[in-house]
């Protein structure tokens, strides 16, 4: 178990600056593979139809907001209380007027990413109370561990996003919350991120402080929020995400409706008819946000995760989260909205195999699918109530991974290499070959967190696991980071708008 | 940590109830989806092209044996020294009488499996001189190994093979493993197998013994054994796998000819180049197969792994390693020859996140490509060195899942449920209703290695990670094993043959 240190200080000498290469990396991928999809034009027609026939015959809730009640009413919806009814094609008419394909703005230009189209934008877990690392286990997380996962993030190039709540900041008040958030994801990391849904107010916030951060005109008239709003499945929209959807909405922000769909409770125990009930509850949300305002950024988003009918436990990594994912992109894509789903999801409670696996197979149909935003791909542990850091940097490895597979194989004369051929008698090797010495330093994708040495040599180096190899790397991420640039100027503005804001919001002011 | 042991017991039922149920599962999947294809016509032809010309200007070696030579010169390929070129057009034109589907048999009628088509077989990792369990580590394997995972094997549903040296017994001398492995695969499992390829004589003695599990006649007229003949890449077909091939093509036997290539060192460092090369490797050796004895079965297959331009190890569940995959499978299609490829490998020396990630990331891959013949797809660690107990169990769970995802998605009426949206209001759930009532039992995947309960529960059970539940699950499996069913004439007369070879080669009679 003897561990040579120079060896050691080496490998994270090379670590650090593979990091500081990911930090530069491209602000996202441009997919040049097909999809891989599981629909034909005739399941096509039948989710479609089914879709059209729930939303005309059952309809959806739209729960705590008369406003949006008369706004479909007006545009000839069919309201009976908080029930709202659509005739066939009238969502899928209003949804026209969504973008295609827009950029959600960094506060670093060099960030800025693509959504929709060929774009596939990988971002962080979202919504975990607990965190969990291999030195402290697992606890509630604090704003300190929200902050270092930001940090991580900003290091980790293959993560294009700095993402939302990536964890709960329980130590701090409910209510103060999205703006220490806002304030770090703007402060420590120069990727584009994700708005508060909790309360119209916090939304507002979000979008003052990226002003603030951004300048007011730009963010008038540009996307700088990607926010996620739920609908509570089957059918309802509540109060809360219908009042976040709004705000977004009217402030020209993109809004994401993800139904948050466990398969057998919250639809029916199948993949087909929970397409028909998701396609149907994102049609009629989707199309709110077009009345509200038409040409505002949405995005067709999707959380499927199928319970097990033994326990009612959820379950990730399964063969019908990834079929459903693949059918639900082809529907996004029939509706012109660029596809917003679930990574590198498990239920494992530690970075051990089953989260490999899991989060493996989930992640790669994500990427296979062809999903423009690819959430959750970093962190989650136990079904996202934790955000593992190990996990972190385990997943960033295998998004990188995916991210060179969908940029497709090369076949151009130089990637033939038919001078090797000739160069190289049977039976040689291509070691010395010109080719290789041309081209061995980016020929292959080579990941920092898989040992790919010998035995002997892994046994000598410590005969470490990789969560054991992940907590060194952690380490070593949050030892070398370093604030991205900001103006002295604006990071005071955002400070003061954070504690005015504290003053008020404690003094009984929203 | 308490255990509930009341708890626990149930949980070994259940997990023995599923296993029994597996040992009855289909023997192979049919997969109703389609293929992710990574060429397309253009790059197809390029890459043809390519292996056309390699063939006619640089030619393979066909090592250490006249009469093979002999056979290319007559028909009409050119022969100078062991140095075979090849006229464009003339391997692919021999390729034709090999077989698309054929049928492997085993000797439980139930097992066999086909080879090619829409098919899909999963089989045990090959060659690995090392086991590793989480109790006694990594050592040699020895015979009672070998019998163990082949136990293992026969209970495993989701594993449709016995598979050939699941590992070296290198406890028993060299010149008679092939007798005691036959012996073992024979008797300990019902599913089909692979022969030994390390001699002639040992292809002879494992046909031999297939003569008497199976009839003479039968086996003198159909495939009951599936051998995997490597090139050395680039370019050479040695002495002991050309014996191998002809043993096996003159019985009417399958060979698959399968490159084994670690990208960089015995290809050029691409993807496009080592495609050609591989393409050209198969397409002369299968021929040789079919001027041997035409119709006889034979399968493209590939083993190509890119080492790492640093260290010169081979990587596992890369990107390229997936790329290849699929654009090789698209080449095999077009000779119609069935396709054989590697599934669930990596270079993680313990059941850890490693193996995890890599593992499921090459055999989804794989699974998405339509390979026919997926091997390695259980147990492999350290880049096949090693094969782990904890980790053919925790593989073939995700075979499982694999072969769930390719059944395809089920759009029929029944699948739709349109009932059950009006049978519950938008809000409600689901559980209750009649559809999930009728289908809750088969409707979702279900694995035996994740656990996907609650924190709380994993903690009072234990805690355990998932390579310490299959820990468990693998002595339970090796406890509850029971023979498959063998005419006491054939076991004696099996036990007899091995006894009189094993007389006559330690005699010196090969």
């Amino acid at each position: 178990m003897a561990r040579t240190p120079s060896r050691r200080a080496g490998r994270q000498e090379r670590m650090a600056a593979r990091a500081a290469q990911g930090a530069l990396a491209a602000p996202y991928t441009i997919r040049k593979t097909g999809l891989f999809s599981l629909i034909n034009d005739e399941a096509v027609a039948i989710i479609e139809r089914n879709a059209d026939r729930i939303l005309d015959e059952i309809g959806m809730d739209f729960r705590g907001d008369p406003e949006t009640l008369e706004l479909f009413r007006k545009h000839g919806a069919r309201v009976d209380g908080e029930r709202v009814r659509f005739d066939p094609g009238w969502c899928r008419d209003k949804i026209k007027t969504a973008p295609r394909v827009f950029t959600q703005h960094a506060r670093n230009p060099a960030r800025s990413v693509q959504i929709g189209g060929d774009a596939q934008v990988y971002a962080p877990s979202f919504g975990p109370p607990f965190v969990h690392d291999m030195e402290k286990g697992r606890r509630y997380a604090t704003l300190e561990d929200f902050k270092n996962i930001t940090k991580l993030h900003h290091q980790l190039g293959a993560v294009n996003h700095s993402g939302g709540v990536v964890v709960e900041p329980v130590d701090v008040p409910v209510e103060l919350r999205h703006l220490h958030m806002a304030h770090t994801h703007l402060t420590l990391n120069d990727k584009p991120f994700m708005g508060a849904v909790t309360a119209p107010e916090r939304a507002r916030d979000t979008v003052e402080m990226c002003r603030i951060a951004m300048g007011r005109e730009f963010v008038d008239n540009n996307c700088v929020l990607y926010s996620v709003v739920n609908t509570n499945a089957p059918l309802v929209m509540d109060e809360t995400m219908l009042w976040a959807l709004k705000e977004y909405a009217q402030a020209g922000q993109c809004t994401v409706v993800s139904p948050f769909v466990l398969g057998g409770a919250m639809s029916p125990v199948s993949v087909a008819a929970t397409l028909a009930q998701v396609l149907a509850e994102v049609m009629a949300s989707v199309a709110l946000t077009q009345l509200i305002r038409p040409g505002a950024p949405a995005a067709f988003g999707t959380f499927f995760s199928p319970i097990s009918l033994k326990t009612g436990a959820p379950t990730f990594g399964t063969p019908e989260g990834t079929q459903f994912q693949m059918c639900a992109k082809t529907l996004a894509d029939r509706l012109g909205l660029p596809f917003h789903s679930v990574g590198g999801l498990t239920a494992a409670k530690v970075p051990d195999a089953q989260a490999g696996y899991e989060s493996q197979a989930q992640l790669m149909g994500a990427a296979l699918a062809g999903v423009n935003f690819i959430i959750h791909a970093t962190g989650c542990l136990e079904g996202l109530l934790t955000t593992g850091y190990e996990k972190i940097v385990m997943d960033a490895d295998r998004c990188s991974a995916m991210q060179r597979f969908i940029g497709g194989v090369d076949f151009s004369e130089a990637a033939q290499a038919m001078d090797a051929f000739f160069e190289v008698e049977p039976g040689g090797h291509f070691l010395g070959a010109q080719h290789t010495q041309d081209n061995y330093q980016t020929a292959f994708w080579m990941g920092d967190m898989s040992d790919n040495g010998t035995y002997e040599q892994w046994a000598a180096e410590g005969a470490e696991w990789q969560h054991e190899r992940a907590s060194a790397r952690v380490k070593q991420l949050l030892n070398d980071y370093e604030h991205p640039a900001m103006d002295d100027s604006i990071r005071a503005a955002l400070d003061d708008f954070v504690a005015r804001r504290t003053k008020e919001i404690k003094g009984g002011h929203t």
